[in-house]
């Protein structure tokens, strides 16, 4: 069976100006990829009903399926509603439980539900309604019509349409019916820290063309590299995709298997939450963005005890009890200086680990012996100290964040007990980023 | 003059399969609305000639410029040249120029060019070529052929199309006389801090209907609001509009003005920087993002001397001297604690300003007395210290993202002496949020 196709469409004036990027487009998309669906096109159009109604239309007359985003509030701007309903030749009928639901919503907050959000319960007359528990707007989705694809229509906040896709795309669904046909897909998801993508390209060459249905994808983001094997229909043959792809790569440099989005950050808390293990932070180039990233997750209190920033020498001898001649003999980027600040933080924390960070992120500051990017690692536990030099390639931003993600594996591979330098090539590759 | 419509095509099947967002479109489009463009479409296609040249083609039938990213590597999927050359029904012609800058650019790294590199000094032979100084591919530009729009081809990769982009839209360019006509605009932006959009929209809600062709746009996000004023030839009427709004709103809120991209740490960074300032952060709660949104920035080093991440109690008794009393009598999340995180972490790290963040981000941790968004700022300088509850709706990451924002706001009023309860609408607007 092949994917059906899908076209996304999303509306709204911000989008055109560049306010912001269309992250529902992408969000659809790798959600429909994952379900089978072969998305062939995005199209964005500002608030402007002729505007709208021609990319929908453009949209329904060339794929399977039409799923669009935003334009289904209570305002005047808010046209998706009766455009799709003129486009399909329907009219449009009342929502009692849409209704319903929205007051429901509005008392909770004990304000009066507006008259004029009234209107966010009309529904396509052919459609099936898809409630919204997570705001006002309900969505819907439309069969195919003539030559017109079957059309899904969600609200535009990612935390109300995207409860309200995954609903509507379980095989039980109500909708199910309406949307087209598609393959099982099998994505089993391999997680690499930290090696250059050239690299994996080089040893994984012959697997990215299809073999048996089974296709193989690179995706490189600054220190992280996905890779996702994608079958159909055929389990087994992916399962010894996986095998083969680990059997070259070696298991060292993969921090996790399964979920499409695991992070670094995540796959660490994990671990340390499934050791009882505890972890303080000592950054100077990364300024605090290792400790953002685990305290993003929920529940990273157990884990993350103290973090530093200590961006001026001072704060490194002051707080992190460096010794000053250390500084003055290494300089503050050293192998010294990043395993006394670890020592340091371990010791003044009490922690059972600690990571340091000291590095030149750039623009300015950067020598012909340690040029903009060099970084300096070390991660303090109980079995002693690692160290590691890296010289990251890129602007400053991407330099930060190379680091924040080697700090994160240095402190995975101190706990695992992988060697440090195992890295995928054999030798320490320095050389990495942008 | 109206606006010229321009229509974005973005190539890659990496955007269709969700892998990022198209931050390409985005980045245009906002480079392209302050050019006096009107954008009224993007669309996206996988690297598929038949899909692209579909795409390509809609676009250039509708729009009177179509800007296009993407698709004119060295490889088999970058079909863009050819797809472009057999739509407007002409041939590729070899551009010296080009081949000349690839070859430099190879020979600086000291390899070879390959021969393969070779087919991206191919241009469509009646475009004029925009040389590529930052990366290999040029791009072109295509006048206007029949019913199909002008055209302007781009590589990927922003740090490459950003810098031809601008070079192609200054007046003097040698292709500016193949871009369509455009009224030359102006645009102020006025930056505002930690205020209700609900507030604003109430405030201004007159404002937003375009006068003498001025229009008003909103945009909020977290804790940031952009209010953009754009005339068209008519400074003297922008100016007084930003005079009006500015009188509606008061300058407490307001953060900065000018350039469209400044963001809350940046004028706290020029701030400090111009009075010769430093600080030191203390974060709970943002788990070191204040600090990190700070280090972002290039020459930060010399304003932020130190930061804690005192996620645990102990964290706050040791490293910022919180009396343990404090926290047992008030809890960790209280005035009182906010208040003793800032003047210690002031104390010890010997800075002008320290700022204190401590709440409960969630999802867990939250109470009836202070539920999940509760968060108290205080900010210690020579003048004492300044203290604010706020309390945040939204999930982890917003809460997180507003406290960051409200606690370099609450610096910023520190250092001018602006009081930390004057904003929109005069009380303490303690509910935020999502």
């Amino acid at each position: 069976m092949s994917a059906p196709r899908v076209r996304i469409v999303s509306t709204g004036s911000e989008i055109l100006q560049g306010l912001y990027p269309d992250t529902n487009a992408q969000g659809l998309s790798r959600r429909l990829f994952d379900a089978g669906f072969r998305v062939v096109g995005h199209a964005a159009a500002p608030d402007d009903a002729k505007l709208i109604r021609s990319a929908v239309e453009a949209a329904a007359l060339n794929a399977d399926l039409v799923v669009m985003t935003g334009g289904l509030g209570p305002t005047e701007d808010d046209v998706n509603r009766d455009v799709i309903a003129a486009l399909y030749g329907c009219g449009l009928r009342f929502d009692e439980e849409a209704d319903r639901l929205m007051r429901v919503r509005f008392a909770a907050r004990g304000i009066p539900m507006p008259e004029r959000n009234r209107v966010q319960a009309m529904i396509p007359e052919p459609a099936v309604t898809l409630q919204n528990l997570w705001g006002t707007a309900p969505g819907f989705v439309l069969p195919k019509t003539g030559r017109l694809a079957a059309l899904c229509a969600l609200p535009g906040p990612p935390n109300e349409w995207r409860p309200m896709f995954e609903a509507a795309l379980a095989p039980d669904a109500p909708v199910d019916g309406l949307f087209p046909q598609r393959p099982k897909l099998e994505v089993h998801t391999i997680h690499v820290a930290l090696t250059p993508e050239s690299t994996l390209n080089e040893v994984l060459s012959d697997l990215f063309a299809p073999v048996d249905g089974i296709d193989v994808t690179i995706l490189a983001s600054r220190g992280v590299i996905r890779l996702r094997i994608i079958g159909q229909d055929n389990p087994d043959g992916v399962r010894a995709r996986r095998d083969e792809v680990l059997r070259r790569i070696g298991p060292e440099i993969v921090f996790g298997e399964g979920p499409a989005d695991l992070s670094p950050a995540q796959a660490l808390l994990d671990l340390f939450r499934e050791r009882g293990l505890t972890l303080a932070t000592a950054e100077s180039c990364t300024g605090g963005w290792v400790a953002k990233s685990i305290t993003d997750l929920p529940g990273s209190s157990a884990m993350l005890h103290a973090g530093w920033v200590t961006y001026a020498n001072e704060a490194k001898i002051r707080d992190l009890r460096v010794p000053a001649e250390l500084i003055a003999a290494h300089g503050a980027v050293s192998e010294p200086v990043a395993r006394a600040m670890a020592e340091g933080a371990r010791t003044v924390a009490g922690t059972n680990y600690a990571v340091a960070v000291t590095g030149i992120a750039g623009p300015d500051g950067g020598t012909a012996e340690k040029p903009v990017g060099t970084v300096w690692f070390a991660c303090a536990g109980p079995e002693g100290t690692s160290t590691l030099c890296r010289l990251f390639r890129g602007d400053r931003d991407s330099i930060r964040q190379w680091a924040t993600n080697q700090a994160i594996e240095l402190t995975r591979r101190a706990v695992l007990g992988i060697p440090q330098t195992q890295y995928l090539g054999g030798a320490n590759p320095r050389f990495l980023g942008a």
